[in-house]
């Protein structure tokens, strides 16, 4: 299978990944994506391990402790908490010596190989176990089992970054319904981490401290804030791209989820169960994508930006990088502010 | 009514436009927009022009001339053959001593007034009459009726880029169905021609020609060549973001559709209807968005981008910035340039 390949634009700082292997012909893009769905068993519900390649990591209760695993020898572990495996249909792949090519690459035509791991973690045996309604005690191991990979796959040579991110529902393209969340490790910072560690470092160069510890206090103090516990803070940011966008930040400054204590481990398996509950109840379960910002340096601070689906980036964003959303950051704030409260009221009883 | 705000991001170079007159409740979210378009009558058919703003420029036919005018008094012209209008629910807004504000601006919080123009250019008095299947001669009343708008606003002061561009489809984003073109001119040039430009001025001080010169002259060399006529270009870009996504170039050196001659307009509508024809026919008339990309200056060379929407940019795209592509734009071309020959040869007879 030839790897897939990483193009530049030929003047913008834009890279895209052609991903050959999962080619279609032009027939199959009139094909509504939802009638393709519903043909298939779903991969990731118990039983139909087979259908995966071999999971990169299990979490197993076995008499109440938590033993972890992965699959060997054409084995599948069956009674998993959660499971960790390779994207059938990868966008990066591992460095493999009969996939190696050499990409023309010139003034105009810049290319590389895209090198690196794209995996999928199964968040729950239950097929409908989404943040919005999972157990807090389910959503602790979705995030011990992230810490697991991501220091796995930080570590890599040739991974310069690991993405993080979610997509809930068909048209924020989940393919599969099933609670997961997708980890791609890269061999390239992405443009948008770029920018942001680079304005971080600038301001923690100028001033001793972190630039968004400072974005924090001044937001939680604003219209803009929404919620919080002992460990993580959530607010709409001053310029949200799209309608009831928010960001989830911890309180402690922090670089990557890899600094989480224990204690801030479940805080933020609170908040996530909290917020996502809130803006399924609020907005009627709506189409989501949310992504991890991390990045390995003591000036960076991790969050999580979420973005509603509920608009549609059309000709303009497209064609200029400027986007319109035609719902005010600080009236998102306060209708979501209600919907997470009345959520957290509902959590802890 | 109160300004549309500009607001940058904390830190990256992106900007959103806060448009609070078209804000609605998080319960109209939820609701299908489907639904809600197909309650209203088509205020760009003929007859309803009472429905919309006067006109800032109509073409009107009278004794087999064409008579340039606009809406004054109250009163709406009858009879155009096309039609541009202020978009009812602006993105941008002209400077007016009443809505003037001086929007808060610091460290963290950036914002300036959303000024500028937002218009729609109704291409026919025929609601279907989309480029697809458009009359060459129609589609050179719109390219002239685009070049008018571009020239008046372009001048402006307060506008530093002029945007045209056309959502086709509601899955694009097109709210109305009735053929129609949007032109936006705003107070900023966004930060994705400011690249463009930028490394386009220092590759002419540093050949002395045109960087889109060069790369048109290898494109068409390419795998990725599609159709040219006499004036125009077309092949998929190298680092194609969209499956199926085409770019049309003036062969001819030019910095915008200012610089047209009267055979180039026509060889421009002949090209129109030819690519989106066969885009229609290829893949069962897809939802696309287009946009111009021009900047007056003697370095750049404008042209179209054209994205067909046939994929989603979910989690990884938006917290990256990094695309994946499943149809390598060599395929696209082969299917497109087979297309585009075959509504070439139809269009002809």
């Amino acid at each position: 299978m030839p790897m897939n390949e990483l193009r530049k634009d030929y003047m913008l700082d834009r890279w895209v990944v052609i991903a050959p292997q999962r080619r279609r012909r032009p027939s199959d893009f009139t094909e509504h994506l939802e009638e393709r769905r519903e043909k298939v068993v779903c991969p990731f519900c118990p039983g139909n391990e087979h259908l995966t390649p071999p999971a990169s990591l299990v979490y197993l209760m076995e008499n109440g402790n938590l033993r972890k695993d992965n699959d060997r020898n054409g084995l599948r572990h069956k009674g998993w908490i959660v499971r960790c495996i390779p994207n059938l249909y990868p966008a990066f792949t591992p460095l493999n010596q009969k996939n190696s090519q050499n990409p023309q690459t010139n003034n105009i035509y810049v290319s590389k190989e895209a090198l690196g791991y794209h995996e999928v973690l199964i968040e729950s045996p239950n097929h409908d176990e989404h943040p919005s309604t999972a157990r807090i005690t389910q959503l602790i191991h979705v995030i011990n089992a992230l810490r697991d990979r991501f220091s796995f796959l930080v570590t890599k040579d040739y991974v310069k970054y690991v993405s993080i991110f979610r997509n809930h529902g068909s048209s924020a393209g989940a393919s599969l319904s099933h609670a997961h969340t997708q980890i791609i490790a890269m061999p390239m910072v992405p443009k948008i981490l770029c920018e942001e560690n680079a304005a971080s470092k600038k301001y923690y160069d100028e001033n001793g401290h972190c630039i968004f510890c400072d974005i924090i206090s001044m937001e939680v103090k604003s219209e803009r804030f929404i919620w919080d516990n002992d460990g993580f803070v959530i607010f709409a940011p001053w310029a949200s791209i799209n309608p009831f966008e928010f960001w989830i930040f911890p309180k402690r400054h922090q670089s990557s989820i890899l600094d989480l204590t224990e204690n801030e481990v479940k805080w933020l398996a609170e908040t996530l169960r909290i917020s996502f509950g809130g803006l399924k109840n609020l907005l009627n379960d709506p189409p989501y994508n949310f992504g991890f910002h991390m990045m390995l340096n003591p000036y960076y601070h991790w969050h999580i930006e979420v973005y509603p689906r509920l608009s549609i980036w059309a000709g303009f964003e497209k064609s200029t990088g400027i986007y319109i959303n035609i719902m005010p950051p600080e009236e998102a704030a306060k209708n979501l502010r209600e919907a997470f409260r009345m959520e957290g009221n509902q959590v802890q009883t």
